[in-house]
């Protein structure tokens, strides 16, 4: 066990803590612009490119903060992390990184390159199926065997604390621009990169709504916001966002949601598909499909966006390029 | 006429104004870098993405550049360029911002991307056919008729300072990474970008050799070089790098790329295609053909770059949707 409380809620202090872990070893990445798209939304639309972070999705943020806090004594056991890919591949390089072993349980079905870039960044991958297995009991039980920590992918303080860095980014790179978005946008699976952004700006742009999008199907979040408490997905749900398929909110994270988030949005794949192909002409950016969803909503007009300044987070950008070429065919 | 004299050679100085005007204006593109794709390379490859630029290449620095020179009394007449695109877009972005009417001639065979963003910026489009006419002759014309300036695409001491902001950038960002890199390379057509950006590097960087990338058939600066004069490409010469298709280096740029630079090189289609897949893959960056010759040979061996620090800047990213999937798909 480690002398970090994993049940308490992260504070605004955490988040600029895991800045101050993070900063030379992660990737500052640009809010990007297209005056284009701009013209044809009749709005602003400013993109927080994690694409571009090291292990390419925001993930590598929160692993890197959480291993971090891990103490001396428990590192040369390791960590255990069970992930659909994005978070694998933040967990590995921050191992690599920080010179522990890794061990990383993936679904049988996560994108090939998820799976190669996690085995190339030095983890061991245990695969599960997503159907049939229970990945956190296939994850316990290694940990109780190895003593290894186990690096969760979203209900944790720290995990939290590290996304949440993308949110003080943000409230720095607006104010350099001279504007206050109107909403800021962003992807949910389990909710630790929307409940970490939306607690730093809580701090930073205070009053400035944000939204968390996820797929139709997967839209726990925001069933669960109306509802008031944790609500879970349909088991025969299907999605092309490989990275947003959690079954129910966090426990954690919902609680910082329920207090700080505006409301969900939810899009489909064939918005997504859209968003996609619009990052690709617009920003240059390549986006996966969980990683577009925010974009979505803006462009799909989920939420207003003609005369406003929308902040997106485009939070990933690990699609095979199978899918790619697939998508851009639409 | 303006008052700027088009045959003097460009200076470090005019680099450094030309970065003034451009702050706040033109995107500062970061410096990528992918810690998986250094490990294969056994080196470290920094790429200067300049997809991220204003319209989706280094080309808007260069125009927005030369077209603040504009003396009043001249911009309501407006400007004119010859482009197969990427200048194209660069000048109809920066006519916008200034306020000054746009004409664009372009070659037939242009990627339909940048005809219809040169079109969307505002710019109107002339058309003409690469293999038969003179588009100097007919971009004189246009000219000579309406009082417009011609905004040359590469052959101005204005573009080439403002194309050299890259360099300063560069520098910079080498500089705060504490890193000196072994070499830059950087495409060529008609080598605006080259040695604009290696007159800047010839200050901030002294004595970090600059190389030249080009298209195999089209490596008429790298032939120059060795032959102490200009020379030209075979009429018949053909390359997927539609942004680097100029017959013969540029007088004040090869005055400059002689003195600076450290030789060239030239890379093919296949290898081209293949950087274009590396820079999907690792840096989630689109870059267009002509975009990702400086990378194509590092990732090819055209450069040593094994234990060392190479930069290449990837100066576009305009390609069209068809041509990128049938590039994934290889």
């Amino acid at each position: 066990m480690t002398s970090l409380l994993t049940s308490e809620i992260p504070t605004v202090r955490d988040i600029r803590a895991a800045a101050e872990r993070l900063a030379g070893v992660a990737v500052r990445t640009p809010l990007l612009e297209a005056p284009l798209l701009n013209a044809q939304i009749g709005g602003r639309l400013l993109i927080k490119a994690e694409p571009l972070q090291r292990t390419g999705s925001f993930k590598f943020r929160g692993a890197y903060n959480r291993m971090s806090l891990i103490p001396e004594a428990e590192r040369a056991k390791g960590v255990v992390a069970f992930s659909s890919g994005n978070h694998a591949q933040g967990v590995a390089a921050a191992a690599g990184i920080l010179g522990l072993p890794a061990t990383v349980v993936m679904p049988s079905d996560a994108p090939a390159i998820k799976r190669a870039n996690t085995e190339a960044l030095g983890a061991k991958v245990v695969l599960y199926d997503r159907h049939r297995d229970d990945r956190d009991a296939i994850g316990a039980e290694i940990a109780n065997r190895t003593g290894a920590t186990i690096v969760r992918p979203y209900d944790d303080p720290a995990i939290i604390a590290g996304q949440g860095t993308v949110g003080l980014e943000i409230a720095e790179q607006v104010t350099a621009l001279g504007v206050r978005p109107d909403a800021v946008l962003v992807c949910c699976g389990g909710g630790g990169l929307v409940s970490g952004t939306a607690l730093a700006l809580s701090e930073t742009l205070p009053g400035v709504p944000v939204w968390c999008v996820e797929p139709e199907q997967f839209d726990d979040t925001r069933r669960s916001l109306e509802a008031g408490q944790r609500q879970t997905n349909p088991s025969d749900a299907r999605s092309i966002c490989d990275a947003l398929l959690s079954p129910t909110p966090g426990v954690l994270t919902f609680e910082l949601n329920r207090q700080l988030l505006a409301g969900g949005l939810a899009v489909s794949d064939v918005e997504v598909r859209s968003a996609m192909r619009a990052s690709f002409e617009h920003f240059k950016l390549v986006v996966e499909p969980g990683g577009a969803v925010a974009i979505a909503a803006a462009l799909s007009g989920k939420i207003a966006v003609a005369g406003r300044t929308i902040v997106a987070v485009a939070s990933g950008g690990n699609v095979d390029p199978a899918m790619y070429r697939r998508i851009l065919d639409d």
